[in-house]
Parts: structure tokens; sequence; C-alpha cells
């Protein structure tokens, strides 16, 4: 009788390890973070219905028996609205959800059978997945940490670019006449620190990424007060730093650089102690077409993002997070999201360039054993791959409806396998269209991928 | 020698002591909090030059040198907008400033020569003049600390009047058919809170004063979180309370009283321990007037608001506050604010009447050894008192432009000198008329009563 029992036991102890999962979702703005987690929470919910998640082996399978929505642990965390994406994608003409702001979450509780039957039969089990959703421009603060006010005002004047710059202008006319050993004027710094905001405001606008202080663009509570109201100053990059040193305390450098400090420790600091060092897999979205269509300067600008913001999951014994906190994702997902933007066979072309972009970072993360897969999906397909004829040739071709309404039939054109050079963009731009979503039909949202994705990110779980 | 030694020590611990003073502003949205602050601000800017401060000796002995706004300490805390308001009354046509949301401050450095001149002659003193402003409605979440969650739904249902309960409607429809003993559905409850909210929001925009939770009304960054998604339950109040002491946790009732507590932990006492127990003095605003026009039940309303919002003054030895925290306002005035609105001879009546709707707890503060004022003003003074002849007589009005720009020449009727009874309301109503702000002319803002509330708030700290 021995042996049943310790099988038992061992049944219980892996049911107590397994209950819960902490799957975060991010992603710079408009990259599809709401369209992903609705799609997501859907899939869960019409598991074993109508939902398509053949490549998740335990819902193939049927042993992933359903999901339900439970109450969140942190009751001071907004909650994803689902319900609000769903009424949106459900009118008539069908909306894409408002994009979320700031962080969110949503507990689910699934129930499945593990795939090898234990000594006490079929018994189901739970897996509590809390899933949480966050703009990936916090994440480009994290750099922000390694960097006193200089440096990071150094590095802020190198980043300029001639089409970002030109987002700045105003900024720069107004911080010109600013003399960082005069007495700080509040009013002032005030409203020179609005025009940096406008400027990462329109830059991002314009599909600029990599842009800090992430929290200028979503300030929440904090709109008005001095802490974020600071920027680079252009002289320091040039001055003493002893000389900078001895400014006294009211002298607008000493002023901008204790603002700087305190970005640091109040702002940038909670963020990782009290929510992502608790996360234990995360998912970063990445919207790869709309750089392309947005030119190279943008594309080279959302690489350099890209690669800020994937320090975060780079555990390396000497990297910034590690001495600071004591992350735990232990996998990691990057995938380029609408890939229903573009033609079925080129999806390995988009999965390909993906890992081209972040190959400076994919080569460091799997230096410091995190695993981690890239992919293509389409959380919310919302065009269909037909075949048409061509100059008696049947090509690929997408079909679905514009987001003006009107009805789109094209071949998106090519995604290039490797990172354009130059030459390349000189060549030639991108245009890759933009589809309003399909008429809800009752079922599961169609999707491209999403349950290659959920086996990568919770499958081992459910086995 | 030792004397004039002994005095100079004497004059440098003065100093030490008086050097800072954080002095408060709130009332209930539309109280007039943004106005006062900012004539405050403006006044103390203009001293010595065409600010009319004579009920401020040291204004009026020409000791107050002037005033100078410096870093605030916190950089956390949005800056009170003086500069936007000052913009707004500079518009054409002039335009009352934004209301605020949420705490904001700012400081200013005072420089004075103190009434008696030491041994080292007429040397200027500074006072550092820390002010806050922050939204009244915190203040009526106090008592919710008092409760647990049956008996707080207890009280909201015994709040109901007629007029009040119709902004509810939706709210009561919805949430009749929620069982407490049921589990709770998460998107449910959100949606009949989202209809509580909206009440709220109806009953404030109609002038209803004594709503809680506050923070309903200010939800900022928590828009959209569970703390701030729950109600009173109305069946609660009959129920037996044992009975749902044993209720699950998952249940509605367990629910909603966990998401009651965490409101009470965070939320309410994170202000008084933050904020309002750091605080020397406070002022509070009460828009009188406005409330008369509203009608009797709004006024029976705010009367039951503002003896609530007064006990976080009433630091009797039984107190909640005074248990829970550690406060230390030691002067505090009440100010019914907009006097312009009624013609001069009739201040000495809103003063009457303030204290009459206040009789309570102003009684309870004198028995609890807090300094007390009450008076009357208006912060940024928009009509001009006249005389017109009426049927032979000399008789007095006000002069000004209305809110859409007509010229206005009336006389707005008296202000009752006592509480107004049933007898009272069935005989006549209110109708003070609101101006526009009279259009900027350098200098000072016009004010009534400023440099009293000055005198009483900051006077001592300058002689």
């Amino acid at each position: 009788m021995r042996q049943p029992l310790a099988r038992e036991l061992h049944d219980l102890i892996e049911r107590g390890r397994d209950r819960q999962l902490r799957l975060a979702v991010t992603g710079l703005s408009r990259s599809g973070k709401t369209a992903f987690l609705t799609s997501l929470v859907n899939q869960l919910r019409h598991v074993g219905l109508e939902a398509r998640l053949d490549l998740l082996p335990a819902a193939r399978q049927g042993r992933l028996l359903g999901a339900r929505r439970v109450n969140q642990q942190d009751l001071g965390v907004p909650r994803f609205p689902y319900d609000q994406a769903m009424a949106a994608l459900a009118e008539t003409p069908p909306r894409w959800p408002e994009p979320t702001r700031g962080i969110s979450e949503l507990r689910l509780v699934l129930r499945y059978r593990p795939a090898k039957r234990g000594w006490l039969g079929g018994e189901s089990r739970q897996l509590t997945l809390d899933l949480f959703d966050y703009p990936g421009e916090w994440l480009l603060d994290l750099p922000l940490l390694a960097h006193d006010y200089p440096s990071w005002c150094r590095r802020q004047q190198a980043l300029a670019g001639e089409q970002r710059r030109a987002h700045f202008a105003a900024w720069h006319a107004a911080v010109e006449s600013l003399d960082p050993t005069a007495e700080a004027d509040e009013a002032r710094l005030a409203e020179i620190a609005e025009h940096y905001a406008e400027g990462l405001r329109a830059a991002r606008e314009a599909g600029f990424a990599d842009l800090q202080p992430g929290r200028f663009l979503l300030p929440g509570d904090l709109a008005g007060a001095p802490v974020l109201q600071f920027f680079p100053l252009p002289g320091v990059a040039e001055a003493d730093p002893a000389a900078l040193a001895t400014l006294p305390p009211e002298s607008n450098y000493a002023t901008l650089a204790r603002r700087f400090a305190y970005y640091q420790q109040h702002i940038v600091k909670p963020f990782y102690r009290d929510h992502f060092r608790r996360f234990d897999r995360q998912i970063v979205l990445v919207d790869l077409l709309g750089a392309l269509n947005a030119g190279p300067e943008r594309f080279q600008d959302l690489s350099r993002a890209l690669a800020n913001l994937m320090q975060s999951f780079d555990y390396g014994k000497r990297s910034l997070l590690s001495r600071l906190f004591a992350p735990r994702i232990d996998r990691l997902a990057i995938a380029a999201t609408k890939a229903d933007h573009v033609t079925p066979e080129q999806h390995p072309r988009l999965v390909a360039l993906l890992e081209a972009l972040l190959a400076e970072p994919l080569k460091d993360l799997r230096f410091a054993s995190v695993p981690v897969r890239a992919l293509s999906l389409a959380a919310i397909r919302a065009s269909e791959a037909r075949e048409v004829e061509h100059r008696g040739q049947r090509t690929p071709a997408l079909r679905g409806t514009g987001l003006d309404g009107e009805a789109l039939l094209l071949y998106p054109g090519e995604v290039p396998e490797r990172l354009p050079d130059d030459a390349f963009w000189a060549r030639q731009g991108f245009a890759y269209p933009a589809f309003r979503p399909l008429p809800l039909e009752g079922g599961a949202l169609p999707h491209i991928r999403m349950d290659a994705v959920l086996d990568w990110l919770i499958g081992d779980k459910l086995s």
C-alpha cells in the first residue's frame, strides 16, 4: 500500500505547487496588448466548445475542461476591461477595443485533467492564472536606473535623429536659454517640462518608441507633480562634473537632478519591486509591421527601444535588475502581432525579422538561461487569407474591411527576412494595411497561433 | 553682556521654531478652494505693493516685506496650478479657474520684520508657508472608519431623502436582484458599482454633499480597481449579523465587505496618516449661498456633510481620529465663501447662519480646545456694492456681469439669520446670482476679508 500513498502525496504537492501562475503581457503602445488579453481570455473561456486551440495539447486532448473568471487578489489594481473590449467587438460595425492605460489584471481559474492519470483516477485539477497587462513604456525606464542625472542627459542627447528632434523643437527653443547655475523658477521648469512631455507624446504619436521617462506619457494622478517636471539639460553633457556637483541646491541643475533621483526612487523602482518581480511568465508584443510602415528612423528607434526593454528580462549576474531586485520570470515569449496584416506564407519571414531585430537581447537572454521563444500571431484575426488570379498565376491575398469601412482585397507585399539596410530603405517602403475587426459570430474570436502562444506560456502547467 | 546674548539666542530659537507653517485649505467641490488659494498666493505676492491687507497687522505696519514661491518638498504631490488660475482670470472675458482635483501644494517664503525689534535691530525673518489644497470629500470618509460593512450599509440606507434617492434609481433597480449569499460575479458587481458611482456623481451635480465613499467621485488611477467597486447592500440592514458572518468568502456579501475593508485601510487611512496629520492650520470653505439656492433637502444634506467633515478636526479624547492618528491642527477657520453674491450689510447674517449650521460641531471643537473662527469672505470679489433708488429710498445693490455676459444690477435679497425651518422654505426660496470675474487690472486681486482670514491663519507667526 505504500507506493500508491506516496504517489497520492506527490499529486497533492504537485497540485499545491502549480496552483498559481502569474502571466504578464506587455508591449509598447499600440502593439496589441488589449486585443491579445481579450483574445486569450476569450479562447480559454470557450475551450472545449468553439475555441480552436489545436496547438495546445491539453485542449486538443480534451483535458482542458474550462475557465472561469474569479475575484482578483490585489483590490487596488484596475481590472482588465474584458467585457468592455468584447462589447466594442460586438458593435455594428465592430470596433477595436479602447487601449488600456497603466497596469490592469484579471484572474482566471482553469480546470483540467492531468495527462497521466494518477492513482486517484481522472480527478480534475485547478490552475489559477493571474493575467497582468502593463505598458511596455514602463520597462523603458529600467536603463534610467543605471544613470545619474548628468549621464542620463548625455544619453538623451545622443538619441536625437532628425525626425525625432523635430518633435522637440518647442522644447529645444525653451530650454536653450535656461542657465543651469541660475536659481530655479518652478513655474518656468514646469513649462519647459511640459514642452518635453509634448515632444514625447508627439514622437510616440509619430511611431517613435524609445522614449524616456516613460511615465511622462501616462502621468495619471502624478499630473502636475514636480517629479514629472524634469528633462535633460543640454549643457550638462559638456560641463565639468565637479563644477556641477558644487552648484547650490536651489539651482536649476540641482533641482532637476533631485527630481530625476526622486523619479528613480519613487516611480521606477516601485514598479519593479511591487509588480515586475512577482511575474512568473511574460509575453512581449511587438508591432513590427507598423514599424516597417513608419520608415527607417522609427524602425531603428523601435529596435533600440526593444533592446532597452529586453534588459528587464536579462537576469545575468551583472545585470542591474538582478542586483536591485530578484525577478523570477522563467519563460518568455516575444511575438510579432497583427500577422493577419500579411499573407500566411509571410509569417515565417515575420518571425525571422523579429529574431533579427532582437538578435543581441536574445543572445543575452539565452546566455542567462531564460527560455525564450519568438513567434508571430494575430490575437483577433481581422482578415481572411485568399488566393487570387494575377497575370494567370494564383497568388495569395487578404480580404477584409478597412478601418473606414471600405472592402479590401489585396496583396500587402513581402516581409523582409533580414533587417532592411539603407539601400533597402532607399529602394522601397512598406504599406501593410489595417483592418476593422470581423463581425462577431458567437463562439470564440478568430485568431492566428494564439494556441501556440498558450502552449508555450501555460501548456507545461496543464500536463 | 549676558542679557543681549541670551536675547540673541532666544531670537535664533524663535526663528527656528516658526520657520515653517503648513496651512491646509479644503471644502466640498465648488466651495471655492481654487479661487481662495489663488487669491491667497496673489495677495501675499503683492504685499507692500498693491495688495489691500489692512486687517493683517504685519501688512498694515509695513513689516511684511514680500513673498516668493520656492520649490515644494514633496515632489510626488501635484503643484497647485497658480499660474493657470491667473491666466484664466486674465482672459477676455475673464474665466473662473478650473477646479483642482485631488491634493495639490505650493510653498511660499514670506519675509517679515518682527514687531518687537530685537537686540540685533531690524533684521528680517523668514516664514515658510506650505499651502495644501485637498477635496473636502476625502474628509467625508472619516466616519466610514468607525463602521464595519453591515453598519455602513445601514447608515447609507438611512440617508435617502426623496430627491437624493431619485439619482440612485438605476442603482436601486440593479442591486435589487443581487443575492448577498450567491457567488460573486466580478463583472456584475463592477456594473452595479458603476451605477452607484453614477448616482453619487449625479447627486453631487445636483448639489448634494454628504456622499460616501468620497473617492468614487475622483477615482484617478484607481478607476476600474475592485477597491472602488463596492456599495451598500440593501438587504444587510435587516439581516442577522451572525448569519452574514458565516457566508463563504466568494459570496457577494463577503466580497463587498472585503472591498469596504480594503478601502478603509488603503484609501482612507493613508490620507489621514500621510497628509492630514501633518497640517498645522486649516480653513474649511463652505458655499452656503449655493446650498440655499438648491433648496431644503440639499441644504439639510450640506449640514450633515459638514457635521461629518468637522469630525476630522475634533480631537476630543474619545474621537476616532485621536485614537488612530495624532493630528495637530492648532487653529481652524470656517468661511462662508462668495460673500460678494450678497450685499455687504448681509455679511454678518451670513456668518450667523454659518455658525447656526455648524452649532454642534463648533461646540465640540471648543470643548476640545481647538481655536476656531467663523467668517465670510470673497476670495476674488466679482461684484461691486452700490446703492440704488427704489421707491424713493436708497437701497443696497450689487453690480457685476453674469456668467453669460449680461450686465447685472440687482438686490439679491436677505440671508436668513437662522436655519430656515419648513415653514420658511414653504414661504420662499433663494436665488443669489453668480458673477463672472472682474477684468484684471494689474495689481492684486480684489477681495473681501482675505486679510482677516490671513490674520487668523498666519498673523501670529508674523508678530
